[in-house]
């Protein structure tokens, strides 16, 4: 159990920037990153923690279906771009560089090329081994003409692409289908989203039949979706506004692309040669999740102008304890609060999830303010008293901060063993 | 509890190339990474998953101290680099590119500029919060003339650099002896490395007046150290092989370097205005493991030219359970050991570290010698059995492998709850 003192972290709550919008504002605000260049941010403790948080959760749901973890490098060379015809479709969003010998290479934006490519030269697959899910979470990059609000549009960004091979259309469609279901239970289930919409797109530039994209609603970029009213579909917003089936005119919704699937079919694995042993190239797939963007795109959902929140899974630490200042050098309930800490071992399942905020120079009612702010869910305030005798109860104010609500939840008075019930139910599984 | 099926991964042993040196030799051959081309590898999922470990490993330890995770973008303004001469010094050994608007970056190598801007633009820092220890494991890179030994020597490899800001010199060196008592735990108590040999040495284009540099024993690389047989003391090789004390000749030892550490002074912290609220610059120290690199140089020592060993701490797999081959479709041996499946869910110290051998294809010996290979410690062996009688034992053989030894070490026939004994006690902590 590693504990975290507020008076020993990195961060800062300054004032909102009100030229800037939203997730951009609140992240800076609340020393989540920092902006090194136009369109690059180095993320620092508390955005990190976040973002660790996230990346985690999506890789483990990955696990759960069966999905294997690699990393490829962040330069391609070009010629492995040009086998599909990319190296010139891609242009001039891809960020080129050479080494010293004069070799050509992007940093990867995507990795259908890369991916393919060792799949093909790997050696035969067993086909007990198909469908073959392989996953990365990696920096991505895109020399952006307008990299804009903080990291919901940047040109180095995280992603996670997750690439699958299967034997034929039929297998590849039902392997489609069971990732799209863990993205659906990644942004409803864990991450709480529900307002996710999922759209049919175009399958553009990446080759392929079928695509779809994952939207949020998001005031500040500029996608937008389409919504009928009626029967509660959506899809891309373009020339045509109507419902078909339902006769109405669709609502545009302005929104933020934060995921993309396509079914690709065998471009890659035919222009790269991954067969299997009968000499038929694999069915191939991608699944894109912005994992930075979509933690831009939460914040932007579930925050107001000044008061942060996130999806509690992703919540900056999920319990904080505020101590009280001390009233005397031998203050009954700085002693009582550091025998709660010594306690709080038996918590494994809060890990280094717990805050201790000890900036006692600063009143309880700003560290509240604070820590409401930052969207911790659950805030304990040790009452200051100057002496407890043997048998007195111990006064613990419990606080809750929800997403999509921006008051601190008042929970009552706790006493000890009720404070541990608490600590001990949060989270658990 | 995730399980891992043998028969599902992305893997597999094949010959070693004996054209290639040792760890590179290994990784191909055990599937850990794939080769993207000069000095550059896609880490494959058994490769991924021992990286991971490592990666853990370091930040666990790095908390423990009170360390804070952040993440810098890869690429660095030339700007940055050319507040303190850098971009000059470094010149040709870092990958440069230009953005849309012909803004010149480069691929940092290492983020001294970056980190300590970041921390003089950040506001003030509480004196409470110093010494402020700034970590992160991210990709950086070098335009390396002759990359060569895998994961030893690439262009793009994976560091864990530590940048710490004190207020005074004083309290700098405190900080240097933490994060140096850190560095051997990591290297001899976690890893097992004892091997580990610190040299004092030059700070050269880094700045500052205090280094050393971390290496293990290594006929591959080029490094070499000079070590006293009569007092074990070590120091970088040079001109002069005497050892004072002890009036004998050092002895020369090929090695790698695998870590380096440097007190900076003030010379970044100046250079960027990162003070304290008296306006003093802070004191600066660095310091750098390198992860691929820590990887590649521990196989090399721990390993025979066929037989793969790594720390226990980073073993693929902690657990292999092998499965007989179904003598009948009824075999009760596959009825069982499908039943300790179930019950794996117990041992969730073990998490997804449990190996289910599954290529009943394959013959056990055939196994046994492929997870021999790729050094799990612990591996079970689910003897067959056509059928049992209600209270038949089930036997199960035994075997362990340990590093810098190429032998299985047969521990003997084990029931079943000898088996879960055994699986209860294995690393808890």
């Amino acid at each position: 159990m590693v504990l975290n003192y507020a008076s020993r972290l990195f961060w800062k709550r300054s004032l909102i920037d009100k030229k800037i919008k939203n997730s951009h504002a609140l992240m800076l605000a609340n020393g989540f990153f920092y902006q090194t260049c136009k369109g690059q941010f180095a993320f620092l403790p508390l955005g990190q923690r976040v973002l660790d948080k996230l990346s985690l959760l999506i890789e483990a749901e990955l696990n759960n279906i069966g999905g294997q973890k690699c990393s490829l490098p962040s330069m391609a060379p070009a010629s492995l771009w040009k086998r599909t015809g990319r190296w010139q479709e891609y242009g001039s969003i891809m960020f080129k560089l050479k080494d010293r010998e004069r070799t050509e290479f992007c940093l990867q934006p995507t990795a259908e090329e890369m991916m393919t490519d060792i799949v093909a030269n790997y050696g035969t697959i067993t086909p007990g081994a198909l469908p073959l899910l392989l996953y990365q979470t990696t920096e991505k990059y895109r020399n952006e003409e307008r990299p804009e609000f903080g990291s919901i549009r940047c040109s180095q960004f995280l992603m996670n692409d997750l690439y699958s091979f299967d034997v034929d259309k039929a297998t590849a469609s039902e392997t489609y289908g069971v990732i799209s279901a863990v993205y659906k239970r990644i942004l409803f289930n864990r991450l709480g989203l529900n307002e996710t919409r999922m759209v049919e797109a175009d399958n553009g530039d990446m080759g392929g039949d079928v695509s779809h994209e994952y939207h949020l609603p998001n005031v500040a970029a500029q996608d937008h979706i389409g919504v009928c009213n009626t029967c509660g579909s959506s899809r891309l917003w373009g020339p045509d506004v109507t419902c078909e089936p339902c006769n109405t005119v669709m609502q545009k919704m302005p929104t933020i692309e934060i995921g993309h699937t396509f079914m690709l079919g065998t471009r890659y694995t035919e222009a790269f040669g991954a067969k299997d042993e009968g000499g038929v190239p694999y069915f191939m797939n991608c699944f894109g999740l912005g994992v930075t963007r979509l933690l831009g795109a939460s914040i932007d959902l579930l925050s107001s102008a000044t008061i942060m929140r996130l999806p509690e899974a992703l919540s900056v630490f999920k319990v904080a304890i505020i101590l009280p200042k001390p009233i005397s050098t031998s203050s009954a309930s700085l002693d009582f609060a550091y025998s709660i800490m010594n306690d709080l071992d038996d918590f494994e399942h809060l890990k280094d999830d717990i805050l201790i905020e000890d900036r006692t120079q600063k009143s309880v009612g700003q560290r509240l303010t604070h820590l409401n702010q930052l969207g911790i869910p659950h805030i304990f305030v040790v009452q200051a008293k100057k002496s407890y005798k043997p048998h007195d109860t111990i006064r613990i104010e419990y606080f809750r901060t929800e997403p999509r609500s921006f008051e601190l939840i008042d929970c009552g008075i706790l006493n000890h063993s009720q404070m541990f019930d608490v600590l001990r139910n949060i989270d658990r599984k």
